[in-house]
């Protein structure tokens, strides 16, 4: 990064998305005093925190108060132009009626086809490509964790060294299998999240299976007959309760059938691969003001590159996505996947009642100060990462994604539970946007984490990969950043460049959806 | 264990438990086939696996059939002198009706006490008293799980090692804190459940808590002021998003804080402890149908040495005590006492109701083919672990217990949502029996693990401490393993001997329990 780009705005600068808009956000580093005038005339009557809002006129008492060219709330009293527009001030406006949202009304044309970009990655037989080349260990249930992680430690350290064409060991521990209600109706969701994030691509098909033996989710639950061929041609599957000697023979037998996998992944080799053959999952995770006006747009306008590149974007994060529904379903390529998006936000809805919650849950503190005053701004912000593509299929919680081009996958926003669910649909790059900052990483595959502000992007140099914060000072446009998302997905999906977080190998857990009871 | 107490027994041979019980368990080893005759002259018309039941009379189609004296189910159809009673010939009878519970009717005698039994502890400033020496470093959030990990190895390494008198560095990570619904009621469970496990006596109120800063779940609201003073006299917070160099700070700040810990728990010394100041949390996982009647009856026997000698002794597990509570409520030492049980029985079938499940969700299909027939049958041997003493208390999921003697700890049956919830009770020591094989450890306390059956514990002569199954074939009482057991415990919990877990280093990850939804 340049002097010149890590400069800090001088002069009062604010951010109206749209000309509609009564309110803006300050772009000013550590906001700005009381008395500061902007070129458009408007003083502050108060101090105002950078990513805040600031009045642009006069708002009556219950007036709309507009960002994004929406409705983000309504005035609780008069505000007056100048004045910082917080949290106390707005009432939320509801979530659109799922019932009246329109259904693929305003389809947007197909943009142009991009033709020719590639990244070297991992073939599979069952057509999938890998950016990483992973062993995986998947395991049935939560009694295995501590077996396989000891298994583990001897593998990285004892065989990995002999495959040098092996990036990784990754074992996919997690909270579910038994102890859990395996047949009431939410079961579905974990159960076949297991099953889908043991065929993601970057597994090459060639994974190890370990259960304990009594558990409720046996092996040929959790994975059918068929969905993984490796598990019916080779000894893939290892159970404790199998062993006659003792723990030693338990990681043994693990480490032998682990060594037959390492010498199949062994032989495997990167080639040219079209950009088509991405699946790239997009988050949002401790968003501020700022994620809706510079990070999400630029990597909405890479989602679009993406998807005239032939290749599969995932949007997620059912709270953060909710009251834009109406937005999301007129772009819906056709009314029957306008009513799959509906489907899910129901669902969704009726969730959360269940639980004595609703979509306000969200924002965090965190959101808040950074400027997000209520659920419908950041959805406002949160969905710009979608693009302007038409939206062509959505996927449940934990199923594989199937179709190209912009998907919906309905996942929570949480940002463990959005990553891992995204990964058992197929992901193989992943794009993550930050305001606030999270050492966010995952095991299985590539994060490049882009700052929504560059003073989180000089402050976290180690961390953060991309900084959009260029785009609030004018420094780079939503273009320039967005093109340079793009390039730096296919570079990463290449194993050419390292992730920040794959350089200290920062990989959170997984964290399954589990909407039914434990028992 | 010498060759006669490992010989299977060769004649035939079951266990009955109850005078009025119409079936009884086959012991041997491997079952038994048709035509086998038992010494009272039943002989059995089919083939029985080991652990399994034999109708001991003729059994009429609709009449009761009788284990540990209850009723665990009806015959669906006439059962034959001999004939192996299994899942598909049982209805299972409807649990207990909770308005119905007798309130403390027969409230046991207390035992006579037990003088003189110590081990050597850690003394807390608080009154606790700790089994092991550990620096805990507590989280608020997934977020900082990853980072915390890459800490906590780097402290293992160049840290620990200097500092001989503390035993290890555990790293409280969880899946709770952001993307939930803090607000919704059940979110009071997993909020307590951090505080307390932050408070857990190992970890000898030297906690260092790492945040990430805009996690919903704030330091202050997971450690409300007051609760752990070290919070607030010494610089025992690390905050990631304080970080103004980025990841290196981050760790570096956790590596200095975590050594002004370690210095303090240095100095922390081993001395006398009366077996009052024991915390001692029961658990049973992977059962099979000798569970009721060998390592449960002999750990219910411990449990009584240790309510005699003052200590405070949890069972848990409400789906596999709900079909006894009829039971406990009447040994209550108070009506206050059993309406506190009632009430956390209530809540869970609700809880249970609500995600379309009830307590037959449990047993899993291993504890089937271990001869349980259903959760009746389950929960009578479950209960066994409870022994003979009044229910001095109940302990609500997540709150830490105050109460000597026996309580009940309101928890899941999950190994490690239960285990988690009594480490936050305040358990010291923790015994875990089991009849299918589970490597089950936990890192903060020593985890017992005592076989049901001699088979598991020659099989598994390297993860299980004590053989329990010695009292199927009669080679050892009840009474006798009792005594071991409790003995066993004093040395743990002195550090003088290591368990199995520990030698191995099974640890397996904490599991909160949250009924609320993620957002």
């Amino acid at each position: 990064m340049s002097d010149t780009e890590s400069k800090p705005a001088t002069q009062p600068l604010y951010i109206r998305v749209n000309p509609r808009d009564n309110v803006a956000i300050v772009v000013n580093r550590g906001g700005l005093p009381a008395g500061s005038r902007f070129g458009d005339g408007t003083m502050l009557v108060e101090a105002v925190p950078e990513a805040h809002k600031v009045a642009l006129n006069d708002i009556g008492g219950g007036e709309p108060v507009l960002r994004y060219g929406v409705v983000i709330g309504y005035a609780k009293r008069a505000i007056a132009r100048g004045s910082w527009v917080h949290e106390a001030l707005l009432a939320a406006p509801d979530a659109p009626a799922l019932d009246q949202c329109p259904l693929a009304t305003s389809v947007p044309e197909p943009l142009p086809r991009l033709n020719g970009d590639t990244f070297m990655g991992y073939c599979n037989a069952d057509g999938s490509v890998g950016t990483k080349n992973i062993l995986g260990i998947s395991t049935t249930v939560q009694c295995v964790a501590a077996t396989v992680a000891y298994a583990v430690k001897r593998i990285k350290a004892e065989l990995l060294p002999k495959y040098p064409n092996v990036d990784d060991v990754v074992a996919v521990t997690h909270h579910y299998g038994c102890g859990v209600a395996i047949d009431a109706p939410g079961a579905v969701i974990p159960i076949r999240t297991l099953r889908n994030l043991a065929l993601n691509p970057n597994f090459g098909g060639e994974i190890l299976l370990v259960s304990l033996g009594c558990e409720k989710l046996q092996p040929a639950r959790m994975i059918p007959a068929g969905a993984l061929p490796v598990l019916e041609q080779e000894p893939s599957v290892s159970v404790l309760q199998d062993a006659t000697n003792g723990f030693g023979e338990m990681v043994a037998d693990i480490m032998t059938k682990a060594e037959a996998r390492l010498q199949m992944l062994n032989l495997r080799h990167r080639v040219p691969c079209p950009a088509a053959e991405l699946i790239v999952g997009l988050q949002c995770g401790g968003s501020d003001a700022f994620s809706g006006v510079t990070a999400n747009p630029a990597v909405g306008f890479a989602a679009d590159l993406l998807v005239r590149a032939g290749a599969t974007v995932m949007f997620s994060e059912v709270t953060e996505v909710r009251d834009a529904a109406h937005l999301i379903t007129a772009r819906a390529a056709t009314p029957e996947i306008a009513k799959d998006f509906i489907r899910e936000m129901a669902w969704y809805d009726n969730y959360l009642a269940v639980g004595g919650a609703d979509r306000q849950a969200n924002p965090s503190p965190g959101n808040k100060q950074g400027g997000l005053t209520n659920v419908v701004e950041k959805a406002m912000g949160s969905v710009a990462k979608s693009g302007t593509t038409a939206l062509m299929g959505v996927v449940s919680p934990g199923e594989r994604a199937t179709q190209k081009g912009l998907l919906f996958a309905a996942t929570p926003a949480s940002d463990f539970v959005c990553g891992t669910l995204q990964l058992a649909a197929g992901m193989n790059v992943h794009v993550f946007t930050t305001g606030r900052g999270t050492p966010y990483g995952l095991s299985i595959v590539p994060v490049i984490k882009v700052a929504t502000n560059s003073g989180l992007a000089e402050r976290w140099h180690d961390l953060i990969d991309v900084d959009a914060g260029r785009i609030a000072t004018a420094q780079a446009t939503v273009e320039e950043v967005g093109w340079e998302i793009f390039s730096l997905i296919l570079e990463v999906a290449s194993g050419s460049r390292k992730t920040w977080a794959d350089q200290w190998g920062l990989h959170n857990e997984f964290v399954l959806f589990n909407p039914g009871p434990v028992t």
